[in-house]
């Protein structure tokens, strides 16, 4: 089922169409592979890059695609739709440009925006640790300011494309406070781990770093010291609406499965989406998908307009979430035994989705956001 | 808390800012005496016509407020978020003028569209029988063709404002179709049953109409005979969503009281907002009401730009008031004793949130609606 | 539909008829009335302590029924699925027995409990106050030493059966510790405030206690002066036993009432409980009700057998009260418009469900348990 | 954590304590090595066979074990919380053992019996069809009669234990009729398919069978032509007891797993299980725990009883794995990235829980069983 979208302008339903085209093309016909023998997509971000995807919601000046970020939420939907882990680590980069576009120099943003926004160069962001995951003050991985820049120690965990991308936005401890690095992606003193065994997920590697007195220059600091927090909590408001996007977009992989088998498949003489106990489950989860896209749309539409939408995001992310794992969980139960082996595509969709409610905070880190939010 | 909406002009702006200054004045100081007591609110809206308030979907020539849907209805959820009695007759009463603009001639718009937009005549809907009601086909109550018009007999059932409204658009039975009549309110050989003893929703009553051969003239036919169910179905895609806006403003207004109490309240030395258990129920709560107003504005936003949106109505539906039964059932739960009591509204919101998963096409229509759609 | 129950004796068997037969004759038949009227059953309980029904769990040497706690609730189930109120009473009652039984000295249960086991005095449990509900070590009510007793300052609140109980198990604060007592149903110095006007349970009362300097003698001092927490924590595992069997009973009774509608009615040329979207909903409460029981009397078992049951009664008020909420919320839904009205008591179920989430400790108090009992 | 069982004898004491000792030392020790690199266990049922596991609720005459369903039970769940594919395999043993034992003659009983329930010989069930999962009746692999014997034509799917298993419990259409065999396990013409790829249960396989017109001598048709859906219907209600207490095993080790995981993370410097929203969570997964069970006992107990209790079979195996999938897709949540691996087995749990949602009867197959039975 293809989704009708609402969109802003011309421009906007080109730019879904050709990315609908491109991933139809690029990622249908490989994440099937790619998935099952964990092996990574070599040439794909390139290429994504090229088609200027690696950098729509960032303005054109520097390369992006000046896009609102309502239209660059759907265009990660229809990649997650095809690809989850390949719309995650697009998610992930766009984060990643985040420190330096927001609160980076000119000269800073003139050196690197351009690449990265390009798809020259690709991001991972490194702020959790293997003692510190939604508990960013507690951070130990230090940063000590040398001659010339900081020499970088201590180990930093859950990084997606660690070890392949080409820079971190990372957060690391000076002193008293939190300070945020455009970390290069290969350095003397810098090695990661092996890959993490992941339920799902497979193609894009998440490892730990491991900084062993690595030198990161002085004009890599983003903002000032002590603005690491700062830069990491605002960053991750814009994460978040990118990984609610993720989540509708598998959501809405798992229903049109479910719904074309159960179209395909009869018992007792009729097709089992014309048996109302599985027409309800297929509707309830069809509900689920369109009031997702809605929820994180009207985050969407918050920062575009540049009003507050903090609370909107952590809702967009935790209920979005929680549907995708719903959602994929149940077209499982659709395809009965049949979707509970590799021979369909939804047993790896409830793998991707658990991973969902997790990252960029886990779901209770949301509630917290919200209920503090709400307790002002 | 004031909700902060997205809304598409200036003149939608001061439309909310005027709903709510009269909503607080006008109904949210009456609404405690009139569900209690059980009283129709006499003048009330005559007041909300004079305030433009019953024609607001509607366009201006014929008196309406020539507003999209996406303000209408967050118009019909700022009031029920003050009174849902209310709230719920004045989409009724839209609902109501939807036939004759939608289908009627441009007569029969001219003579009744006015005073319908103005509020001079305040409208019913009446589609169910005792033994039909999601099942539309199986009307029995008849319209037979007679001199001058049709003769009507049989009994309808469950008409907000019954007995009080000044027409209905009544779907009736001509021969082997059903077809659509604006019904006067008052008429030979028309009575009304003595109101229903409902849950909540006190203030308006709900009763049976019946037809004892009362005549309702030729020009009162809508459409041609055997467009009823086409003009009802049409009616139900807009009615719902305006339920969905209903339930929305419930939920909210059950979040607002839950939280206020919550920053009150004190157990073990702390406020109980901020024992964590309280808070993420109270944040499940919020991210609810947030995610079903998006769904509801999905559905709108597709209706204001003419396209289908009957599974979004249907899924705006079903998630809004699954939603608004949930927040105000936990909204109690937060209020604990004092929840349970008529010191406080919110077991009133409770009481008042039920019906809406029953009106306007059952939750369990609302699920076929949207199988169905799969399914084709 | 009559439950068919795993009972462990044929005297248990012939008490559960003996119940039924009673409950439909006295209950049944009164309770519309006076849950309508909110009158008070004058003369029922003290049939039911004829009866032997108040005393069902106590030993046989002070006039009780000698019968396990898995027998007695279900006893408390049956009456409970004819009239919530009174088996809510009847829990009560049974739970304000509990401290004089358990930790009163021989000449206390020789003077006081054959009367109240024989239902010849009506007990009460006041704990709560206004501003303690679930957090008992904040209670302010104040018992000082004074000649030949205690004088009592202070206001209780949420009294089941305030101001018509012959006695009840107070627990007030001698100095820095809380302390039980036995309190009189009347004294000077004594006086209840109105009954709340609440959601549902209107037959039996709910009030405040306003304490004015009544003296309470000596000899009413139940344990040590300090073990009111033990005490109270105690009675309340065993009292919540008794709520989570008055939630199955009620959701049984909205359960067959739902089955017999939707055997009844008709919709699209079947009864409704051949919808298969309708049978799933009704298997879905006939399983919760299934699996509510079987937790309860897990916990009664344990009680029984005088093993640890904290967690378990914990958990069984927890499951059986979240699943009589939902299992009668959708029974409203099964009935649709009628389950709405006052003509079939669905909508009564669903009010009185309600309350069970909230006393006796929240469920949310009820998770603190459990998770406390986890942490160890 | 050990659950503290309700067990009625000291037999059944000594029973699980020995299962225990032996699941932990036989078990536990090499779930992860087999599930890993999806290796059948060799020997290890013909050690659970030597303990005396596999014939527990059969005769001692036979040679089984002369236990009670609901010390069976236990057994079994203690076993799944160890290894969940071992459990489900034992659970399908018993229940290929189930028509012989019912429905056999006393040749049959005397010929194969002794050896099936000693594990001298391993058993599996073959109903299912490609094309016939729940539907029975659509069943179309063949046996037609032939001299000394049945030819059997057709294919077979979703076997536990396929082309492993020595004899296979086999259901197949004797002209209108199904009728039930006990098939061999090796036979000229009967081949295995490749082992299904399945999300988890990977150390016992699944796979079809083709049976290519292999003979089964007519000494092994159990019953007569025509009992099969009889015999099978009733087999089912049995095992789905079994498959309740699987997964009650599989809930209560990621209940355990995440319980002890939260007692040693700490964030923001408390333990993570005194953080009241993951308390609280924990406190909702142990409580689904033990209603859950409670719930499989109370069927076992009225099985025990020679009462009927195929409704509460059903209501068993619904609430059970419901409970079971969302219990372990809340333990990864619990242990946020960490459980999304490999390190930590509850992930594996989570990918576990899902199948037992849909074999032995999905989930909607056993609401439907129950609708049935209140549509009486």
């Amino acid at each position: 089922m293809t989704v009708d979208r609402l969109l802003p302008s011309d421009e906007a339903r080109d730019l879904i169409a050709l990315t609908r085209e491109l991933a139809d093309k690029e990622l249908l016909t490989r994440v099937t592979e790619h998935e099952r023998n964990e092996t990574y997509p070599e040439g794909l971000f390139a290429m994504l890059g090229e088609a200027g995807l690696l950098g729509l919601p960032y303005p054109e000046e520097y390369g992006g695609g000046g896009q609102p970020y309502e239209v660059y939420l759907q265009v990660i939907e229809e990649l997650s739709a095809r690809w989850a882990a390949v719309a995650v680590a697009t998610s992930v980069h766009t984060l990643a440009c985040f420190p330096v576009f927001t609160f980076g120099s000119s000269e800073q943003k003139d050196r690197w925006l351009p690449d990265m926004l390009a798809g020259n160069i690709i991001g991972g962001y490194s702020l959790s640790e293997p003692h510190a995951g939604s508990d960013a003050a507690a951070l130990t991985c230090k940063a000590e300011r040398t001659e010339g820049g900081y020499r970088i120690n201590g180990t930093k965990s859950w990084i997606t494309h660690g070890g392949i991308a080409d820079f971190y936005s990372l957060f690391a401890r000076t002193g008293d406070t939190i300070s945020c690095f455009l970390a290069p992606g290969r350095a003397d003193g810098l090695s990661f781990g092996r890959p993490e065994e992941k339920m799902g997920l497979h193609a894009v590697p998440t490892t730990t770093a491991n900084w062993d007195g690595a030198l990161i220059e002085d004009d890599r600091l983003i903002g000032a010291e002590g603005d690491g927090l700062r830069i990491a909590f605002s960053a991750l408001d814009s994460g978040r609406l990118g990984i609610a996007a993720c989540a509708v977009g598998l959501a809405q992989a798992a229903l049109d499965h479910a719904v074309a088998y159960a179209k395909e498949r009869t018992t007792f003489g009729r097709r089992i989406i014309d048996h109302q106990g599985l027409g309800f489950l297929l509707a309830d989860m069809a509900a689920a998908v369109t009031s997702a896209r809605a929820t994180y749309l009207d985050g969407a539409r918050r920062r575009d307009l540049g009003l507050p939408y903090s609370r909107e995001a952590s809702a967009a992310k935790l209920v979005a979430t929680d549907a995708a794992m719903k959602v994929t969980t149940d077209a499982v139960q659709v395809l009965g035994g049949n979707g509970y082996t590799r021979d369909f595509p939804v047993e790896r969709f409830m793998r991707e989705a658990k991973i969902m409610q997790i990252f960029e905070g886990t779901n209770q880190i949301q509630r917290l956001v919200i209920a503090r939010s709400l307790a002002r």
